[in-house]
């Protein structure tokens, strides 16, 4: 090859950990060993009966065309609707259908950011936020989330961090790999901080949905109409390869970023899009909702299994379906465990180096994206482990 | 609001021509008046039926879930194997399937730019090439195409404008507006230069196979493999709506654009994929074969209908399904004469201002993605109008 000069972030952007184990996982499956998959990110589940069918019903009626850049008009009344019914009135205009929450965190960014400007978001967090940040010339500061304060943002951290260059702040709720629900009192100041600092505060909720607990406020808008949403029908949805998302946006930049997004998006998917006019309504609504409760009990099961095996959960995940994990007491670095655990047990597993400079070494990510069966599997297999290793 | 600050790329971008003359067009015509659309860039076909047929057995089978970030490798496959059939050698680890165009320009953009840099494209040129810049805080420099040329580049102003900023050259070919196809020997020079600067050339193939001449190269990568190639199967397979596209990166590349498209795209919409697979077999071909037909015959017809009228064309196109039209007889500027045109005549033409800095005045871009009888009414309707205004 000729002499090219590639940029930067392209040079500088490493594998994902999670990837290669991944890879190795389905090699090993592939030789004939049995895998337990606590690693994937992408729930077991299919997309429930009535979206597929709507899907066949849009190519049956030829529309395949393009939409408008900010997506149908009709799918971005659903979530409005579906916001009214929390008590939060979200006009239509204001959401942005988008190409995955990729698409929109992509969006977002690049009509909050400058090159040069920086921001701020957690560690822990979602590992591919960097490669946005980079992507758009800007940088991610991550703030360390304590055990303390039960990997929960502190407010007065983010104030002492905010310097000239910060232009705001993202934060996701449900998180990942943690599975904290945000408090609404810690949103709040959050918010006035970015107000006094005149900067943004996006609130990542792909995870909207998939918790058990009635008493949480179900999305970051309660707290202020003006908090940047990003979501995704990747998750509660269980619509992942559709790769369909939305933003909200205050009402008076959205004509900005759907100019925004027809210059770089053009349009996302319209049969995704027509498919999810379905995933709304009561048929799905008792298909998702009872996913939601084999999730709960997936949650619990493993973390059960993993206290009696004398691992540490330090914060008991609130919505998702990851669980953080402390493996200190098995004297193991997160990637030699994960590593041991995936060749000589056949248990796959993330280290969390992927989603934490701090915490990685000592904690992995373990994905209830299996059935209770493979969870149970998975525990006797660690447990084998731990005997092994005499712990 | 409270005051936030966005970015200058949000404040600057410009809402197109084309879609303020779109909108008024459907505004009136939802008033019941009669437009005859030459301003849609989007074909009138419908997306062929064993294409949308695969999408259905797709759903069918509940294929649903990601597929990796550079997608479906069977996809990939096939469209090596179309390289192949053009006596091009074209590994698929070579190529990554991406959400549309876009997704795989932005892709390439940020794997070869940092913040600062420069590279060179045209005037005319496609419109959001400078949003795509924007968002990675580069900047895009158009060198104006000449009429004496035919439009076509001239690589000695392109190596005149290479300064230590430029990092590489993006060429559309057929181009949209002017439906010029880059000459071979052009490909091989600018491709030359490139080298020599140790820069990129990236040429953007999407209205590659719309063109009826067999003596005209198929690809850019006929005269050099490692150009940078983007590609859709929006224009040749009419499949808009389904936002999918590829490129073709040197292979050593392929696993660093693999990974930057993980993180930021996460991946292609996977029923969009395996309805693809579709595009390359013997039937659909015959279909689009005969629309490659239908659109010569359209664009053959308002060729002759314009040049009647007194319009100029310096530059006949080559390929893709646009008409680059010098106005310059009607004494009216292009945004005049098309608003003229919409609201007193019924025809929606787009003005060349979108396209080009420095021809927009006189030239309008003229849309053959209407049917034969539309195009003979809205010739009539030209003819009309120029009697009434004495030319």
């Amino acid at each position: 090859m000729n002499e090219i000069s590639f940029s930067d972030r392209l040079k500088a952007l490493k594998p994902f950990r999670v990837m290669e184990i991944a890879e190795q996982a389905r090699l090993l499956e592939s030789q004939g060993r049995s895998i337990v998959h606590f690693e994937i990110g992408e729930l077991d589940f299919p997309t429930a009966a009535p979206i597929v069918d709507r899907a066949k019903v849009a190519l049956e009626n030829e529309l395949t065309k393009y939409t408008g850049g900010n997506g149908l008009y009709e799918l971005r009344e659903k979530i409005s609707g579906q916001y009214f019914e929390m008590g939060i009135d979200i006009d239509p205009e204001r959401i942005l259908i988008t190409n995955g929450a990729s698409g929109g965190l992509l969006l977002l960014l690049a009509g909050l950011l400058d090159a040069g400007d920086h921001f701020l978001s957690t560690d822990p967090g979602y590992p591919c936020h960097g490669a946005f940040a980079s992507v758009i010339g800007t940088l991610i500061e991550n703030v360390i989330l304590k055990i303390g304060a039960e990997f929960q943002p502190e407010p007065t951290e983010f104030e002492s961090r905010w310097s000239d260059s910060v232009k705001g702040i993202l934060l996701s709720s449900p998180a990942n790999p943690t599975g904290v629900i945000v408090q609404e009192s810690t949103l709040k100041e959050l918010k006035g901080l970015a107000d006094r600092k005149k900067g943004f505060l996006i609130v990542d909720e792909i995870y909207q949905g998939i918790n058990l607990s009635n008493s949480i406020y179900e999305s970051a808008l309660v707290v202020d109409r003006e908090i940047f949403i990003l979501n995704s029908f990747s998750k509660y949805y269980s619509m992942t390869g559709w790769r369909l998302g939305w933003v909200v946006v205050p009402r008076e930049t959205a004509e900005y970023f759907t100019r925004l997004a027809q210059n770089i998006f053009l349009a996302p998917n319209t049969i995704s899009q027509y498919a999810a006019l379905e995933a709304f309504d009561d048929q799905c609504r008792a298909i998702h909702e009872n996913r939601v409760q084999i999730i709960d009990q997936r949650i619990r099961t493993l973390c059960g299994g993993l206290l009696n095996l004398g691992f540490t959960i330090p914060v008991k995940p609130a919505g998702g379906f990851y669980v953080f994990v402390d493996i200190s007491h098995t004297g193991l670095d997160s990637h030699d465990f994960c590593l041991k655990m995936l060749i000589d047990h056949g248990v796959a597993i993330t280290p969390a180096s992927d989603f934490s400079h701090h915490y990685g070494k000592n904690y992995v990510r373990f994905s209830c994206s299996t059935d209770l069966d493979s969870i149970y599997l998975g525990l006797d297999r660690l447990r084998l482990a731990l005997a092994g290793w005499g712990i």
